[in-house]
């Protein structure tokens, strides 16, 4: 028997990374690895009362088939969250979907055919690779420095890249660096993208996940053509089992990403969409929003007081100002991924930094998630990977 | 400015026929168009005690991201579920999907190129149609008679069309005909899939929502070579805003989903999953489940009634042994979407039958769906369209 894939699940394979890390799922394993919200966070009793209301009020409806764009009182509070970030927008160019991930899949359906150009930072989010491998893109990437995209190679992958192109962006704490693109940069990304008639697609999960100082504004801010798509989530605010997100567009962009979204999953949770609508409702998700940052913020800065004083010299990292990861640059002749299966060994894991260069290279890098890791935890991890370090260094 | 969509978002388009449908959320108008479970079925209470064990006992890790493949004891639940219908299979064959049209989505990615030929059923599920589309498919439809795809048809599409392609099929009460695929034909379809090397795609939403007479096998029981892919979903038999469906498929095959899976939104709704498990421990869904057949059994009864009382001679319809839908032919020179027109200005609706067909044609077919309607409605909405018949006849 011979099974006729498509060319596209010829090119699909498991990530061997992925296979390694399969261990942090043991108890004993400090995982640095992944990027999960810390769960002690979620505000389970606040959300069993949501629930009971919910069905009580509303069962028949919410446990029904629903519309693809969305629960109309979810579009609407989200639409005024943005109005709050400076985007001006009716619910109407809202589309709710299963988390930011499906945004993700949804622009490789409006906007990559084989061999488009999507040019993103270097490096870029590891599961929008994923989303847009299936659509078989190329990429350019463009070099970061602490201020994010540096627009000169941004503006020279622009105009070197023949053909269908967009630009991917993650400019708040992005993932996996945890640099923050400056509000020069912002301004200026949108002036490239008018003057070489791109899209932009903003991935913006972790923009209320600032520590200290103001928030930026986001990128689509600053947007004169509707050429900027927008995209976030609830994951990282609430909670991530319930898979809600959204993209925010232009009406004649969202209309693309309605008609694929009917596709796909004919329409996002119900059932998931009242829980959040009204949880914003009932509770006060600011309050719980400060929680968060705040116990982010101890978190950081403990890993990054440990790094300071256990790593060895000639290790860079960076000093994120918010979100859930830092990013690790070791020595050039060192391979992060020797590191990790040694850590391994010693019960510590990360992921190493090669896998979010789509075009390979830097494997001299790894990114470090703080977020799921109590106190004792980050002290203890970072002082195994230092160990690890100097032996190697 | 211009919009450099990709190739296949300039295929995309809005579907006329649902805009007309749009008017059928006025309460006015009696709807027999959409696919709706009966809401006031939903065991709403039962619902309400589940999602409070769940978030007692489970709540971190209910509303933390899960894994891919889904959450374990769920799984198992299937398997089981799955063994008795004579398809033994462990807990690893099964992926959990968001509801089974995301399975269409992810058989796409799996296994449809540009240009590849999808054997469908004439007609066949119009969610599937836009699921696909996504891919640019060719379809080879085969007629079908009272015991679903005609073999000597199969096996001419089979022959004639090279290159990359497999089989599609909704054997248990089809949606949109309502039509039963024969024993002996299911035994044939896995033959001729044999013969001719190829996958077969076996969706099975409706398969136990049978009235009378003995369940048939599915198709992927007499599977002798893992070439059959099975799907279903807890949409029809407990509700679909929860969106869980599953699929079931040989190791091999079950890996390409999963990846592909893992780009398009991670994985299913965590909250979801586990309040479909548990509610399967502290509830019988056997009973749950007979209250749903017996209701439209009822529903289905009186359609076929009234429409044989009330419509004019000259009009053939078929009478499904189980399901949501039924299937009405008109002589061949009457439109149905002229009829559409008529019926929404007398405030009744169905889905006029030709976006069916893949490859158009047969406007002269109608879908009617007796679940989500009560009694009194079914006999006033069957009047109406037939009053309407009767003058275009």
């Amino acid at each position: 028997m011979s099974i006729n894939y498509a060319e596209r699940a010829n090119h699909v394979k498991a990530s061997e990374i992925r296979e390694l890390l399969k261990v942090t799922e043991r108890p004993e394993v400090i995982s640095f690895a992944g990027g999960l919200p810390a769960p002690e966070l979620f505000p389970i009793d606040e959300i069993k009362q949501v629930c009971n209301s919910v069905l009580t009020e509303n069962g028949m409806q919410a446990l029904q088939y629903g519309t693809t764009e969305g629960y109309t009182p979810l579009r609407e509070l989200i639409a005024g969250r943005m109005c709050r970030l400076g985007i001006d927008v009716p619910a109407e160019d809202i589309l709710i979907t299963a988390g930011s991930q499906q945004g993700l899949d949804l622009t490789g359906k409006v906007f990559i055919d084989e061999g488009s150009t999507v040019v993103c930072e270097s490096p870029t989010y590891l599961a929008a690779i994923s989303a847009f491998r299936t659509f078989l893109p190329r990429y350019a990437e463009v070099a970061m420095d602490d201020e994010g995209m540096i627009m000169e190679d941004l503006e020279m992958a622009l105009a070197e890249n023949p053909g269908k192109k967009f630009i991917y962006t993650v400019p708040d704490f992005q993932n996996p660096t945890g640099r923050t693109m400056s509000l020069d940069r912002r301004k200026r990304l949108v002036e490239l993208a008018n003057k070489y008639d791109v899209i932009v697609v903003e991935d913006n999960p972790y923009g209320e996940l600032r520590f200290k100082g103001e928030s930026l504004p986001p990128v689509k801010r600053f947007d004169t053509e509707g050429r900027v798509v927008y995209s976030s989530t609830f994951s990282k605010i609430l909670c991530p089992g319930l898979r809600v997100g959204w993209i925010c567009a232009a009406p004649e962009i969202l209309r693309k990403y309605v008609l694929f979204k009917q596709g796909t999953d004919l329409h996002t949770n119900v059932m998931s969409q009242f829980i959040i609508s009204r949880f914003f409702e009932m509770f006060d998700i600011e309050t719980h929003i400060s929680k968060i940052r705040e116990t982010y913020r101890v978190r950081r800065d403990l890993m990054v007081q440990t790094i300071a004083r256990e790593f060895p010299e000639g290790i860079k990292y960076t000093r994120p100002e918010g979100g859930l990861f830092l990013w690790v640059e070791l020595p050039s002749h060192i391979n992060a991924r020797d590191i990790l299966i040694k850590c391994i060994d010693n019960n510590v894991a990360f992921v190493p930094g090669g896998s979010f260069f789509p075009n390979g290279g830097k494997e001299n890098t790894l990114r470090l998630n703080y977020s799921n890791a109590d106190e004792d935890k980050i002290v203890e991890g970072i002082r195994r990977i230092a160990k690890i370090l100097k032996e190697e260094l």
